[in-house]
Protein backbone atom coordinates (compact mmCIF):
# COMPACT_ATOMS: atom_id res chain seq x y z
CA UNK A 1 0.00 0.00 0.00
CA UNK A 2 1.37 3.17 -0.73
CA UNK A 3 1.93 5.67 2.30
CA UNK A 4 1.26 9.27 2.75
CA UNK A 5 4.63 10.86 4.26
CA UNK A 6 5.76 13.55 5.85
CA UNK A 7 9.62 14.61 5.96
CA UNK A 8 11.97 17.04 6.58
CA UNK A 9 9.10 19.22 8.72
CA UNK A 10 11.67 21.25 11.57
CA UNK A 11 9.99 22.76 14.74
CA UNK A 12 11.51 24.91 17.19
CA UNK A 13 11.57 23.54 21.00
CA UNK A 14 8.46 26.19 21.65
CA UNK A 15 6.57 23.81 18.65
CA UNK A 16 6.66 26.57 15.62
CA UNK A 17 7.31 25.39 12.41
CA UNK A 18 7.01 28.67 11.12
CA UNK A 19 7.71 32.21 12.38
CA UNK A 20 5.51 34.76 12.62
CA UNK A 21 4.64 37.72 9.74
CA UNK A 22 4.95 35.72 6.43
CA UNK A 23 5.19 37.52 3.03
CA UNK A 24 7.43 37.09 -0.19
CA UNK A 25 10.53 38.67 1.53
CA UNK A 26 10.31 36.26 4.74
CA UNK A 27 8.84 33.09 3.49
CA UNK A 28 9.51 31.35 7.29
CA UNK A 29 8.42 35.17 8.89
CA UNK A 30 10.65 36.41 11.70
CA UNK A 31 12.10 32.57 11.87
CA UNK A 32 13.88 33.70 8.43
CA UNK A 33 15.89 30.40 7.98
CA UNK A 34 17.24 29.09 11.72
CA UNK A 35 15.03 26.23 11.11
CA UNK A 36 16.35 25.49 8.13
CA UNK A 37 20.25 25.10 7.98
CA UNK A 38 20.69 21.63 9.12
CA UNK A 39 19.48 21.27 5.68
CA UNK A 40 21.11 23.88 3.81
CA UNK A 41 24.59 21.92 4.24
CA UNK A 42 23.52 18.65 3.02
CA UNK A 43 23.94 16.62 -0.03
CA UNK A 44 20.60 16.46 -0.45
CA UNK A 45 19.81 20.03 -0.78
CA UNK A 46 22.93 21.18 -2.74
CA UNK A 47 21.87 18.60 -5.19
CA UNK A 48 18.30 20.81 -5.42
CA UNK A 49 19.50 23.87 -5.43
CA UNK A 50 22.13 23.19 -8.22
CA UNK A 51 24.41 26.30 -9.27
CA UNK A 52 22.13 28.75 -7.78
CA UNK A 53 24.07 28.26 -4.47
CA UNK A 54 27.64 28.52 -3.77
CA UNK A 55 27.88 26.46 -0.31
CA UNK A 56 29.69 23.28 0.26
CA UNK A 57 28.57 19.93 0.92
CA UNK A 58 29.91 19.61 4.38
CA UNK A 59 30.87 15.36 5.22
CA UNK A 60 29.66 16.51 8.91
CA UNK A 61 25.95 16.95 7.35
CA UNK A 62 26.07 13.37 6.54
CA UNK A 63 23.98 12.28 9.56
CA UNK A 64 20.91 14.64 8.59
CA UNK A 65 21.48 14.54 4.50
CA UNK A 66 20.35 10.50 5.67
CA UNK A 67 17.27 11.96 6.75
CA UNK A 68 16.89 14.60 3.88
CA UNK A 69 17.17 12.45 1.38
CA UNK A 70 14.60 10.14 2.17
CA UNK A 71 11.98 13.01 1.51
CA UNK A 72 12.72 12.55 -2.47
CA UNK A 73 12.44 8.56 -2.31
CA UNK A 74 9.60 6.58 -3.68
CA UNK A 75 7.63 9.72 -3.82
CA UNK A 76 5.05 9.79 -6.91
CA UNK A 77 2.91 13.10 -6.06
CA UNK A 78 2.90 15.70 -3.68
CA UNK A 79 0.15 17.80 -1.67
CA UNK A 80 1.16 21.48 -0.04
CA UNK A 81 -0.69 24.01 1.94
CA UNK A 82 -1.49 27.70 -0.08
CA UNK A 83 0.72 28.87 2.16
CA UNK A 84 3.75 26.69 1.17
CA UNK A 85 3.06 28.29 -2.55
CA UNK A 86 2.95 31.53 -1.95
CA UNK A 87 3.26 34.76 0.11
CA UNK A 88 -0.26 35.99 1.16
CA UNK A 89 -2.11 37.30 -1.53
CA UNK A 90 -0.70 35.15 -4.34
CA UNK A 91 -3.90 34.00 -5.34
CA UNK A 92 -4.90 37.33 -6.91
CA UNK A 93 -1.61 37.62 -8.55
CA UNK A 94 -2.04 35.74 -12.04
CA UNK A 95 1.67 35.78 -12.19
CA UNK A 96 2.83 33.67 -9.59
CA UNK A 97 4.20 30.48 -10.45
CA UNK A 98 5.54 29.50 -6.70
CA UNK A 99 8.62 30.08 -5.24
CA UNK A 100 10.99 27.86 -7.40
CA UNK A 101 11.88 29.17 -10.83
CA UNK A 102 10.46 27.22 -13.92
CA UNK A 103 11.74 23.70 -12.86
CA UNK A 104 10.50 23.32 -9.28
CA UNK A 105 12.21 19.92 -7.24
CA UNK A 106 9.22 17.97 -6.83
CA UNK A 107 8.90 16.28 -10.39
CA UNK A 108 5.32 15.14 -9.91
CA UNK A 109 2.21 16.04 -9.99
CA UNK A 110 1.68 18.75 -6.75
CA UNK A 111 -1.52 19.54 -5.54
CA UNK A 112 -2.07 22.92 -4.00
CA UNK A 113 -4.95 23.29 -1.68
CA UNK A 114 -6.84 26.53 -2.00
CA UNK A 115 -10.07 27.54 -1.93
CA UNK A 116 -9.65 29.66 -4.84
CA UNK A 117 -8.90 26.85 -7.39
CA UNK A 118 -7.40 27.83 -11.28
CA UNK A 119 -6.41 25.59 -13.88
CA UNK A 120 -3.11 23.52 -13.84
CA UNK A 121 0.44 24.94 -14.12
CA UNK A 122 2.41 22.35 -16.19
CA UNK A 123 6.49 23.94 -15.20
CA UNK A 124 9.75 21.90 -16.51
CA UNK A 125 11.36 18.89 -15.01
CA UNK A 126 7.85 16.97 -14.65
CA UNK A 127 6.02 18.95 -11.70
CA UNK A 128 2.64 20.27 -12.57
CA UNK A 129 0.94 22.13 -9.86
CA UNK A 130 -3.00 21.58 -9.87
CA UNK A 131 -4.71 23.42 -7.46
CA UNK A 132 -7.95 22.08 -5.58
CA UNK A 133 -10.44 23.34 -3.16
CA UNK A 134 -10.56 19.97 -1.33
CA UNK A 135 -10.61 18.02 2.22
CA UNK A 136 -7.54 16.16 3.56
CA UNK A 137 -9.33 13.09 2.53
CA UNK A 138 -10.11 13.84 -0.52
CA UNK A 139 -6.89 15.77 -1.73
CA UNK A 140 -5.36 12.66 -0.53
CA UNK A 141 -7.28 10.80 -3.20
CA UNK A 142 -6.44 12.93 -6.02
CA UNK A 143 -2.85 12.93 -4.87
CA UNK A 144 -2.52 8.98 -5.05
CA UNK A 145 -4.47 8.84 -7.88
CA UNK A 146 -2.09 10.78 -9.99
CA UNK A 147 1.03 9.07 -7.97
CA UNK A 148 1.25 6.43 -9.77
CA UNK A 149 1.82 3.61 -7.07
CA UNK A 150 4.22 5.61 -5.34
CA UNK A 151 4.08 7.29 -1.81
CA UNK A 152 2.48 11.08 -1.59
CA UNK A 153 4.40 13.46 0.56
CA UNK A 154 2.27 15.54 2.59
CA UNK A 155 4.28 18.79 1.68
CA UNK A 156 3.52 21.16 4.64
CA UNK A 157 3.05 24.01 5.96
CA UNK A 158 2.41 23.11 9.59
CA UNK A 159 -1.11 24.46 9.27
CA UNK A 160 -2.14 21.35 6.67
CA UNK A 161 0.50 18.74 8.04
CA UNK A 162 -1.30 19.56 11.66
CA UNK A 163 -4.78 18.70 9.47
CA UNK A 164 -3.69 15.42 8.05
CA UNK A 165 -2.24 14.59 11.03
CA UNK A 166 -5.64 14.94 13.22
CA UNK A 167 -7.23 13.48 10.32
CA UNK A 168 -5.63 10.20 10.99
CA UNK A 169 -4.00 10.89 7.39
CA UNK A 170 -0.12 10.37 8.23
CA UNK A 171 1.30 7.10 7.94
CA UNK A 172 5.38 8.40 8.18
CA UNK A 173 6.50 11.88 10.14
CA UNK A 174 9.71 13.13 10.06
CA UNK A 175 10.43 15.77 12.12
CA UNK A 176 13.56 18.03 12.82
CA UNK A 177 13.66 19.51 16.02
CA UNK A 178 15.61 22.77 16.09
CA UNK A 179 17.08 23.75 19.91
CA UNK A 180 15.94 27.13 19.44
CA UNK A 181 13.36 29.23 20.86
CA UNK A 182 11.11 31.13 18.10
CA UNK A 183 8.02 32.25 20.68
CA UNK A 184 5.56 33.29 18.06
CA UNK A 185 4.07 32.07 14.82
CA UNK A 186 2.44 28.52 13.49
CA UNK A 187 2.47 25.27 15.68
CA UNK A 188 2.76 22.29 14.53
CA UNK A 189 1.70 20.13 17.68
CA UNK A 190 -1.56 21.29 18.72
CA UNK A 191 -4.95 19.52 19.03
CA UNK A 192 -2.75 15.96 18.43
CA UNK A 193 -2.65 15.02 21.91
CA UNK A 194 -1.98 11.08 22.29
CA UNK A 195 -0.89 11.01 18.65
CA UNK A 196 1.99 8.50 19.38
CA UNK A 197 -0.32 5.63 20.27
CA UNK A 198 -0.56 5.28 16.68
CA UNK A 199 2.71 5.30 15.98
CA UNK A 200 6.49 4.09 16.77
CA UNK A 201 8.80 7.03 17.42
CA UNK A 202 11.93 7.18 17.07
CA UNK A 203 14.72 9.97 18.14
CA UNK A 204 18.57 10.60 16.69
CA UNK A 205 20.34 13.58 17.98
CA UNK A 206 22.67 14.95 15.09
CA UNK A 207 26.50 16.84 15.12
CA UNK A 208 24.51 19.28 13.55
CA UNK A 209 22.51 19.74 16.99
CA UNK A 210 19.17 18.90 15.88
CA UNK A 211 17.06 16.35 16.91
CA UNK A 212 14.89 14.11 14.28
CA UNK A 213 12.16 12.34 15.43
CA UNK A 214 10.41 9.71 12.93
CA UNK A 215 6.93 8.46 13.46
CA UNK A 216 6.03 5.26 11.81
CA UNK A 217 2.51 4.23 11.86
CA UNK A 218 2.05 0.46 13.74
CA UNK B 1 30.45 31.78 41.67
CA UNK B 2 27.47 29.66 42.64
CA UNK B 3 25.39 29.08 39.73
CA UNK B 4 21.41 28.61 39.47
CA UNK B 5 20.71 24.95 37.77
CA UNK B 6 17.62 23.48 36.73
CA UNK B 7 17.70 19.83 36.23
CA UNK B 8 15.90 16.86 35.23
CA UNK B 9 12.36 19.08 33.95
CA UNK B 10 10.82 16.58 31.28
CA UNK B 11 8.68 18.23 28.66
CA UNK B 12 6.47 16.50 25.98
CA UNK B 13 6.96 17.43 22.33
CA UNK B 14 4.01 19.97 22.44
CA UNK B 15 5.69 21.47 25.26
CA UNK B 16 4.05 20.94 28.23
CA UNK B 17 5.85 19.59 31.70
CA UNK B 18 3.25 18.95 33.72
CA UNK B 19 -0.59 17.69 32.60
CA UNK B 20 -4.00 19.58 32.86
CA UNK B 21 -5.71 18.58 36.38
CA UNK B 22 -3.36 18.30 39.26
CA UNK B 23 -4.63 16.74 42.17
CA UNK B 24 -3.39 14.96 45.24
CA UNK B 25 -3.68 11.69 43.34
CA UNK B 26 -2.55 13.30 40.24
CA UNK B 27 0.07 15.11 41.12
CA UNK B 28 1.38 15.81 36.94
CA UNK B 29 -2.37 16.22 36.15
CA UNK B 30 -3.46 13.80 33.04
CA UNK B 31 0.15 13.14 31.95
CA UNK B 32 0.20 10.87 34.91
CA UNK B 33 3.71 9.37 35.41
CA UNK B 34 4.83 9.20 31.17
CA UNK B 35 6.89 12.36 31.10
CA UNK B 36 9.01 10.81 34.47
CA UNK B 37 9.18 6.87 33.05
CA UNK B 38 12.96 7.64 31.89
CA UNK B 39 13.55 8.70 35.19
CA UNK B 40 12.21 5.49 37.48
CA UNK B 41 14.85 2.61 36.36
CA UNK B 42 17.97 4.83 36.75
CA UNK B 43 20.04 4.43 39.76
CA UNK B 44 19.59 7.82 41.16
CA UNK B 45 15.84 8.02 41.07
CA UNK B 46 16.33 4.48 42.80
CA UNK B 47 19.01 5.21 45.32
CA UNK B 48 16.15 8.26 46.13
CA UNK B 49 13.48 5.80 46.58
CA UNK B 50 15.38 3.51 48.68
CA UNK B 51 12.75 0.61 50.32
CA UNK B 52 9.84 2.16 48.85
CA UNK B 53 10.17 1.01 45.23
CA UNK B 54 10.84 -2.26 43.87
CA UNK B 55 11.91 -1.79 40.32
CA UNK B 56 15.58 -2.77 39.62
CA UNK B 57 17.97 -0.49 37.99
CA UNK B 58 18.45 -0.78 34.39
CA UNK B 59 22.14 -1.04 32.88
CA UNK B 60 19.95 0.95 29.95
CA UNK B 61 19.25 3.92 31.49
CA UNK B 62 23.06 4.54 32.21
CA UNK B 63 23.02 7.42 29.49
CA UNK B 64 19.97 9.12 31.45
CA UNK B 65 21.86 9.18 34.60
CA UNK B 66 24.28 10.76 33.58
CA UNK B 67 21.82 13.45 33.60
CA UNK B 68 19.52 12.64 36.19
CA UNK B 69 22.92 12.28 38.90
CA UNK B 70 23.43 15.41 38.00
CA UNK B 71 20.68 18.05 40.01
CA UNK B 72 22.44 16.40 43.29
CA UNK B 73 25.89 17.18 43.04
CA UNK B 74 27.23 20.30 44.13
CA UNK B 75 23.77 21.47 45.46
CA UNK B 76 23.62 23.89 48.67
CA UNK B 77 19.22 24.96 48.53
CA UNK B 78 16.66 24.23 46.28
CA UNK B 79 13.54 26.69 45.45
CA UNK B 80 10.49 25.23 44.39
CA UNK B 81 7.03 26.49 43.42
CA UNK B 82 4.36 26.00 45.29
CA UNK B 83 2.50 23.69 42.67
CA UNK B 84 5.94 21.34 43.47
CA UNK B 85 5.17 21.57 47.39
CA UNK B 86 1.57 20.42 46.86
CA UNK B 87 -1.88 20.12 45.57
CA UNK B 88 -3.92 22.74 44.81
CA UNK B 89 -4.97 24.21 48.69
CA UNK B 90 -2.75 22.82 50.28
CA UNK B 91 -1.89 26.28 52.02
CA UNK B 92 -5.27 25.52 53.65
CA UNK B 93 -4.26 22.37 55.34
CA UNK B 94 -2.05 22.53 58.47
CA UNK B 95 -0.69 19.09 58.56
CA UNK B 96 0.40 19.24 54.94
CA UNK B 97 4.34 18.32 55.04
CA UNK B 98 5.00 18.13 51.23
CA UNK B 99 4.88 14.97 49.12
CA UNK B 100 8.44 13.31 50.12
CA UNK B 101 6.94 11.85 53.60
CA UNK B 102 9.46 12.84 56.89
CA UNK B 103 12.41 12.53 54.95
CA UNK B 104 12.79 14.33 51.87
CA UNK B 105 15.65 13.79 48.76
CA UNK B 106 16.64 17.72 49.34
CA UNK B 107 18.48 17.52 52.00
CA UNK B 108 19.46 21.35 52.13
CA UNK B 109 17.44 24.80 52.90
CA UNK B 110 14.63 24.37 50.27
CA UNK B 111 12.30 27.23 49.46
CA UNK B 112 8.53 27.21 48.33
CA UNK B 113 7.28 29.97 46.99
CA UNK B 114 3.64 30.97 47.91
CA UNK B 115 2.14 33.53 48.69
CA UNK B 116 0.61 32.65 52.07
CA UNK B 117 4.30 32.23 54.11
CA UNK B 118 4.23 30.37 57.18
CA UNK B 119 7.06 29.17 60.01
CA UNK B 120 9.65 26.64 58.48
CA UNK B 121 9.03 22.88 58.99
CA UNK B 122 12.00 20.84 59.84
CA UNK B 123 12.24 17.54 58.24
CA UNK B 124 14.68 14.26 58.46
CA UNK B 125 17.59 14.47 56.65
CA UNK B 126 18.63 17.99 56.22
CA UNK B 127 15.90 19.27 54.36
CA UNK B 128 14.02 22.61 55.94
CA UNK B 129 10.94 24.14 54.33
CA UNK B 130 11.07 27.99 54.29
CA UNK B 131 8.06 29.66 52.75
CA UNK B 132 8.30 32.58 51.62
CA UNK B 133 6.40 35.39 48.96
CA UNK B 134 9.35 36.60 46.95
CA UNK B 135 9.77 37.64 43.68
CA UNK B 136 13.04 35.20 41.98
CA UNK B 137 15.64 37.38 42.47
CA UNK B 138 14.80 37.59 45.70
CA UNK B 139 14.14 34.12 46.59
CA UNK B 140 17.60 33.42 44.40
CA UNK B 141 19.07 35.87 46.88
CA UNK B 142 17.61 33.95 50.11
CA UNK B 143 18.81 30.59 48.55
CA UNK B 144 22.21 31.37 47.99
CA UNK B 145 22.84 32.69 51.57
CA UNK B 146 21.43 29.46 52.81
CA UNK B 147 23.43 27.43 50.17
CA UNK B 148 27.08 27.73 51.86
CA UNK B 149 28.63 28.59 48.64
CA UNK B 150 26.92 25.88 46.71
CA UNK B 151 24.84 26.27 44.21
CA UNK B 152 20.94 26.81 43.91
CA UNK B 153 18.62 24.10 42.32
CA UNK B 154 15.55 25.61 40.58
CA UNK B 155 13.52 23.04 41.34
CA UNK B 156 10.26 23.59 39.39
CA UNK B 157 7.30 23.04 38.30
CA UNK B 158 7.47 24.93 34.96
CA UNK B 159 5.82 28.02 35.57
CA UNK B 160 8.38 28.70 38.23
CA UNK B 161 10.94 27.51 35.83
CA UNK B 162 10.00 30.03 33.26
CA UNK B 163 9.65 32.88 35.47
CA UNK B 164 13.61 32.30 36.73
CA UNK B 165 13.88 32.16 32.86
CA UNK B 166 12.65 34.86 31.57
CA UNK B 167 14.21 37.10 34.56
CA UNK B 168 17.89 35.80 33.02
CA UNK B 169 18.41 34.33 36.41
CA UNK B 170 19.12 30.57 35.07
CA UNK B 171 22.90 29.60 34.84
CA UNK B 172 22.23 25.88 33.93
CA UNK B 173 19.02 24.50 32.41
CA UNK B 174 18.80 20.45 31.48
CA UNK B 175 15.11 19.81 30.19
CA UNK B 176 14.45 16.23 29.19
CA UNK B 177 12.12 16.15 25.67
CA UNK B 178 10.01 13.09 26.35
CA UNK B 179 8.39 12.04 22.46
CA UNK B 180 4.35 12.10 23.66
CA UNK B 181 1.97 14.64 22.75
CA UNK B 182 -0.26 16.10 25.80
CA UNK B 183 -2.26 18.46 24.01
CA UNK B 184 -3.24 20.39 27.13
CA UNK B 185 -1.52 21.58 30.69
CA UNK B 186 1.23 23.99 31.39
CA UNK B 187 3.99 24.86 29.29
CA UNK B 188 7.69 25.54 29.83
CA UNK B 189 8.89 27.26 27.02
CA UNK B 190 5.95 30.39 26.64
CA UNK B 191 7.15 33.57 26.33
CA UNK B 192 10.95 32.87 25.63
CA UNK B 193 11.65 33.62 22.64
CA UNK B 194 15.57 33.69 21.51
CA UNK B 195 16.71 32.23 24.93
CA UNK B 196 19.49 30.45 23.19
CA UNK B 197 21.10 33.19 22.22
CA UNK B 198 22.72 33.01 26.04
CA UNK B 199 23.38 29.52 25.81
CA UNK B 200 25.47 27.01 24.37
CA UNK B 201 22.91 23.99 23.48
CA UNK B 202 23.88 20.59 23.34
CA UNK B 203 21.55 17.65 22.65
CA UNK B 204 21.79 14.28 23.49
CA UNK B 205 19.26 11.00 22.63
CA UNK B 206 19.56 8.10 24.91
CA UNK B 207 18.35 4.67 24.21
CA UNK B 208 14.92 4.95 26.14
CA UNK B 209 14.33 7.39 23.61
CA UNK B 210 14.11 10.85 25.27
CA UNK B 211 16.32 13.40 23.98
CA UNK B 212 18.37 15.72 26.88
CA UNK B 213 18.94 18.88 26.23
CA UNK B 214 21.55 21.08 27.89
CA UNK B 215 21.77 25.16 28.03
CA UNK B 216 24.86 26.55 29.71
CA UNK B 217 24.99 30.39 30.08
CA UNK B 218 28.43 31.54 27.86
Amino acid sequence: MPLARVHNIAVSLDGFATGEGQSLDTPFGHAGMRLMEWFFPTATFQGLSGDRERQEVSAASDPDDRFAAQSFEGIGAEIMGANKFGPPGWQQDPEWRGWWGEEPPFRTPTFVLTHTPKPPLEMSGGTTFHFLSATPAEALDAAFAAAGGLDVRIGGGPTMVREFLAAGLVDHLHVVQVPILLGRGVRLWDGLEGLEAGYDVDSVTTPSGVTHLTFTRR
